[in-house]
């Protein structure tokens, strides 16, 4: 007797494809925006898919979540407030939580269905969504950021690619908000794709962002479940350098745990591809050389 | 009218897999040692597979290409002697030749089919196996470390995974005999696969080489063709540090043109995900603090 031999598989451009055996569905409904599941999987255990594109695994979920998160709260001087733009599996604000200066978080999802799915079946990536300090809110982040009259120190676009619900977060207008809610010393983290594969929605984001930014900055991250390997993000700020403004002992001063990132892999992590540096030299602003660098 | 939908695949585990969309196969053929396949793929150019695992596509071949052979050669104060264990699709050769300071290339691959095969459907990978410098042997890398007379500055082994032919590349022995081989500044650069999903491939291949080499280091690359993602290179020296005694100039004085690779890359490829450093850090030496280091 043979268990059925099943497959989830993540296709991109009708050319490359991902695919993760799976031991069983814990969930499968449809939402007002979109299809949402979440399977067991031999390898990566629980995995969210929204529309059939993966989100996230449990077995490398922490790679993205740490990436977004510790690398702004590292750079800002005072990172007490922070909104959160998507994530509802919650792991980005798992992250936050572990930085006692982080006194307030809003997050704002789209689909409560991805939250409610996450929290039954996912428990280990959306743990924190209870603490205190975090508030959610079930609403369009696009609409959000243009009525907020509330101010952020970092704000994080934790959204999915630029097609269905999280299409307006990639577009120049969202971009000029978001930088309206950020105080003095502001930074704006951004889901940016990959630069193998993505290269044309990175660099629209990026010059969508540009005209709103004092320094703009693309760092990297690893990743098993999305196609393309090297993943990314942007860094947006209307002050700070995400080098020369980096405190190395941040984390250490504040005992966070943590399993990808490190004061190493913070600045590695701006240390781009040749040819990513070079496709982008016209809309990224220049870094220090390391010697200059402060470090642990 | 459809044409066939043929995708090639390639398993990890039972667990996960890759899959490329094949628009036709370039040859066919088995070898003494293994099957040898080279397809045209739809988003990955021309492919290589023995036994059915990917060994290079052209879309991403010269980052791996790239990273195992101009990080030593940036380390090494006079690169002469370069000894290429395995290679047989010349990659490795090509980034090699580049360097006017190497004098001598030897590569030894066990399999003349994967050279011939690469040569005729692969030429902008192999396209520099017959510059002068270069002398191609076709043996058994074993053999041949454990009875060449000839010493060098920097030993590349380019293998496949520890399972078919490249097995004892991985034994203790073999990287005794190649430490044999190296110059007072010897560099050897290993591939050492996925930290993510070959961890303890990687350990035990680290704990065979520790014994003869003063400096052990690792390095990592982003990879799109490999199941994993970020992969990673063994960095063996007998005297050199790979951050301290980098020469950061030393691309550009040659005029040496690369897509992956810079002085920047360099350095971040040493600075290792904590869970690598931290699981790692007994066979591994510590690497100074980046303040310290010379940029260019």
């Amino acid at each position: 007797m043979n268990a059925l031999d099943l497959w989830i598989q993540e296709t991109h451009q009708n050319a490359v494809a991902l695919r993760f055996k799976v031991e069983k569905t814990l969930f499968s409904a449809k939402s007002p925006f979109q299809q949402v599941d979440v399977v067991q999987t031999a390898a990566h255990g629980g995995m969210l898919l929204n529309d059939g594109i993966i989100m996230v695994s449990e077995r490398d979920e922490y790679i993205y979540h740490e990436m977004i998160a510790h690398v702004p709260v590292s750079v800002h001087p005072s990172p007490k407030r922070v909104l959160v733009i998507g994530g509802g599996d919650g792991g980005t604000v798992r992250e936050l939580v572990k930085h006692r200066q982080v006194e307030r978080i809003v997050m704002v999802e789209i689909d409560e269905m991805v939250i409610n799915a996450c929290r039954q079946h996912l428990p280990s990536i959306s743990c924190a969504l209870d603490d205190p300090r975090v508030e959610l809110i079930i609403d369009d982040g696009v609409k959000y950021v243009a009525s907020t009259g509330e101010s952020f120190d970092i704000v994080l676009i934790d959204s999915t690619d630029p097609i269905g619900p999280a299409a307006p977060l990639f577009d120049r207008q969202f971009y000029e908000n978001v930088a309206g809610l950020l105080s003095e010393q502001g930074i704006m983290i951004s889901q940016a794709e990959s630069p193998f594969y993505d290269f044309k929605i990175q660099s629209a984001m990026l010059e969508n962002q540009r005209p709103f930014f004092k320094r703009l900055h693309l760092y990297t991250f690893t990743n098993l479940t999305y196609p393309g390997g090297l993943w990314s993000f942007g860094f947006g700020s209307k002050a700070l350098c995400p080098l020369m403004d980096f405190d190395p002992d941040r984390m250490s001063a504040e005992s966070v745990h943590t399993r990808y990132y490190s004061p190493d892999i913070h600045i590695a992590s701006f240390m781009l591809p040749k040819f990513v540096k070079d496709n982008l030299s016209g809309v990224l602003d220049p870094l220090p050389p390391v010697s200059q660098l402060k470090t642990p």
